[in-house]
């Protein structure tokens, strides 16, 4: 699918403002950040955690709180990064030209074999 | 910290690019998408989990694997997000919503008396 | 499969000897524990992350990994709840006879419902 | 703190016959396991998350659920065991022992080096 297009920056600053209004900057320490964000990965795995792969990864009716789940670990993420010196959409580029360089698509094409080494 | 502006949409474009190019979309299902951010997740608690509150959160020695950490998380969430139906900024924009509803200023100002209920 | 008959105060013992004799007590508080947990349950996902259900969760070749990794969480486990005031054997089964009363045979035989509670 | 003794076979066995009771076992691959595990982990974090290094790691408050999340944590490692051919306390053995020839005493007493290995 697409996402609606989204500035990452407008985002950032979109979430401190919510934790400055509430002047919660001194509970968002990168490690603290961290637990938050296990504990909201940990709702999305319940959601999917029984699912065989012969039935629809998300059942239809928790797609609202997948969604929402989503988003909780996104808003942490982003304000992991925020908090903890990652410019988060240059260090994606970065990462994927790694991996790009990593993984070169004659070597690897349909191939898992990366995830073995 | 300020992000370098970048669009989520293009991201996540980017990312269906590299995948597609590797043909490893049968692998990217929304199960195995969220075990291999499990995986990434864990590797950024092992950069901070020694760390005691009076040191640096990230150790300085380790910032640069940090920030890959990190990117590696984000990647997998835009692509699980792309995989699993979720329109990734317009959800953490109808999440960013409701908590303000849930959580209004005047009432968690300084506390994290949410954190019980 | 059976396992061997081991002691779990046994094996709480042996584990906080092996930290005593290196005086890492001062590392083991049970944030601390629990973010380490995280990073091996992490490398746990690492090698189930990409097999298909038609494949054997766990690859042949990486048995010997997947003991490692799984004892890994366990050492930490036994750890962190030793750590944080749990008895764990006492907690398990006041655990098991709550799930008991929560899930009855009757109601709950071959039926998922409940995951979606 | 001591635990009190108990046996982990008989814990798997008791397990099992809860699982098997309910016709479960179908629900129990090690990846079902290991997601439903990570949810359980995510429910630990959440009671940790917000302390800072300076208040009780628990909060005497929230002491019975994070017996709880542990309890749970722990039943869910011990049926993943079973259910991928670990036999759990032999594992917890042998990594001890490796652990111990990988950080002898000598060289690693008060040192967390081994953490930025």
């Amino acid at each position: 699918m697409s996402f609606t297009p989204t500035d990452l920056e407008t985002l950032r600053a979109e979430i401190q403002a919510f934790a400055d209004a509430r002047a919660w900057e001194r509970f968002h320490s990168p490690r603290n950040l961290l637990l938050a964000l296990m504990s909201e990965v940990g709702e999305a795995a319940e959601i999917v955690r029984w699912q065989g792969d012969s039935e629809p990864a998300i059942p239809a009716e928790a797609q609202a709180d997948w969604n929402d789940e989503i988003a909780d670990v996104a808003i942490l993420l982003i304000r992991l990064a925020d908090r903890s010196g990652v410019d988060l959409g240059e260090a994606i580029r970065a990462k994927l030209a790694k991996a790009g360089a990593k993984y070169p698509v004659e070597k690897f094409h349909g191939s898992n074999r990366k995830y073995n080494s």
